[in-house]
């Protein structure tokens, strides 16, 4: 899909619900949109704001990006143009050029501090309203584009995991495993890490979000390794768990109930589903083994130019899957002072069924290394 | 300064400006108050809130970063709680709980969305009121102790980019020159890389924030490197230009160029001067040679936690520098289709001085590699 044929849906959205315009501050939505590939520094560090209505698209950034945005957008369809002061201010200006109506803003990724003064800036005619997550739910739909983008990043993370594991010792730190992985994604061709590595080993392991430390690797331990490529901004996920020699019994126990509810997780996912099927199969997995009190987390959330986007596929998400969503299913079961075990895979939403875009192995026989 | 002692500060803030409590959403303002090192994964992924009354201080983060956060918080100053769903409804709860009030917000980081729900959520008693920077004021005057890690994390950049930079070849393109920067920094023991490595070669240099590229480094023409280590969350910047052989004539022009006004900016640096003095200096400097059309970018902003961060010290900076004050001093020329010159320096402000946390070689005679 084109930048351009992206553009138009989202004057659909515009025409659906009477908005003037929307004001995008979401990084993703913006490289979606406009091809400019910056990231933002920080909440209140925009690398740029973009305005569309029915007429233009006018991607404001600082003067200090101009040239790198001009080199990466289609200025037949997007006007880039450089901010004096802040992009609030080149926001309003062009809002207020498009006459009087309401204004859709992109609330969830829009400082407060930024709403205000737009406000104030565009005085009475404009009137902003809340855009939610229009622009996110565009996302959710992947083009084989995308899907194939997706698949690389899958690849990568694949071939890096399985490169970094295999130089695992006893006796290495976790941060110098994280720091193995790092290189191997390097080596094997990301774009730099979807975010940070996860390396948590022994004890560690029952922190599902653990930052890699000094403790040393030891031999029948659980070590979770969490990682993603990033290929044209577009991530990978992939959670592993694997042991150096043999697991101690309780571990292949806990490892077995994991990938029995990642099998059921998965074997949740077609179109038309209930988004929460997935997630809720899991916990009932866990809760016929009488395991469903170390379960932490959410089974998975939706994959794309963002590591957690839309669909979301919690316990409590509404709606239904889709063709062409891309989701995570990465059930785990964490016990305190003991460890814990996490599986994760990257599924496609198919008509019937699901594509499972991971290749690393999983099953009990790949877990000593 | 202990945590407790920042949180004081905080609450000497409170009384003063008729808070009853305060919402922290900034990332590196939570760290600093609490010692929990988790980032935002983005503007609408908070890792966790933290409120702070004169009586209470509580963070609240998912049940997934719990254990993590109890892990590096001193819970005798802050209690952690998880949220139940999202941090919002759990903010809004404690807030309710301390009577009614005026609750300061972080307003440049909580988003549009939380702000208007949190409002809905306590009811007309608890009245929001914009925090503005009050936190990050704080955060600018830094303790020896941080400026001890700055000094350790622009000499960890140091090293590293000396290092980097002995292996650059012509032929060699901009992103495996980055890739050798990341290398260096991870040997030499950064926690990361502070910001994405800039590499800019030959006309890519004209674009301050270029991204690497295939490009392939050549002799004669200019290299701009930009880049940080990161070290227990203090970020180094440091920007050096380079040339393999022997610059051409113009760079070298312009390299003096920047380099005096490097000087002068420097040079304007000392407690109690107006913020915009530096940079108003390499103005100075620059327009003295006619070459003002070619500036880009402020002189410099304010380096700890954060990459960017107060005090501001643009041309429109208001307010004086203060001793503990760390600034970045990094005049750039760019010449579109030609290329650019940017060289930074990390600054302490002292009484009547500046001291110079960086030791990279600048001068003319070390262009060379």
């Amino acid at each position: 899909m084109s930048v351009e044929q992206r553009v138009a849906a989202v004057r659909s959205i515009l025409a659906e619900n009477g908005w003037h315009a929307i004001l995008i501050t979401n990084p993703a939505n913006r490289r979606y949109l406009t091809g400019f590939t910056a990231d933002d520094h920080a909440a209140d560090e925009s690398s740029g704001a973009l305005v569309i209505s029915q007429r233009t698209a006018e991607l404001c950034v600082s003067p200090t990006n101009l040239s790198w945005a001009k080199s990466e957008v289609d200025q037949h369809v997007i006007s880039v143009v450089a901010t004096r002061g802040s992009w609030v201010a080149s926001a309003a200006e062009h809002m207020e050029s498009l006459g009087a109506g309401k204004v859709a803003v992109e609330d969830a990724t829009t400082p407060a501090a930024s709403w205000f003064t737009l406000q104030e800036t565009v005085g009475s005619a404009v009137i902003l309203v809340r855009a939610n997550d229009a622009v996110d739910a565009l996302r959710a739909q992947k083009t084989p584009e995308e899907i194939e983008l997706l698949a690389q990043a899958a690849s990568c993370t694949d071939l890096s995991f399985a490169h970094a594991v295999s130089r695992f010792k006893p006796g290495m730190t976790e941060r110098q495993a994280a720091d193995l992985v790092r290189e191997a994604l390097q080596q094997i061709g990301s774009d730099g890490e979807a975010f940070d590595t996860i390396v948590a080993a022994g004890a560690n392991a029952a922190k599902p979000h653990h930052r890699p430390c000094g403790y040393e690797l030891q031999a029948n331990e659980p070590i979770i390794i969490d990682m993603g490529a990033r290929i044209d901004g577009y991530n990978g996920d992939l959670t592993r768990t694997v042991c150096l020699g043999k697991p101690e019994e309780r571990l292949v126990t806990i490892y077995e109930a994991v990938l029995a509810a990642q099998a059921a997780g998965l074997g949740a996912i077609r179109s038309g589903t209930q988004a929460s099927s997935p997630d809720l199969a899991t916990r009932d997995v866990f809760a016929g083994l009488g395991l469903e009190s170390h379960v932490m987390h959410s089974a998975g959330h939706g994959l794309g130019l963002r590591v957690h986007e839309a669909p979301s596929v919690s316990k409590r998400a509404t709606g239904l899957l889709e063709s062409g969503n891309v989701v995570t299913m990465e059930p785990g079961l964490y016990i305190p002072d003991w460890g814990g075990v996490r599986i994760e895979d990257v599924a496609v939403v198919e008509d019937d069924e699901y594509r499972n875009l991971t290749t690393a192995p999983k099953g009990i026989e790949s877990m000593s290394i």
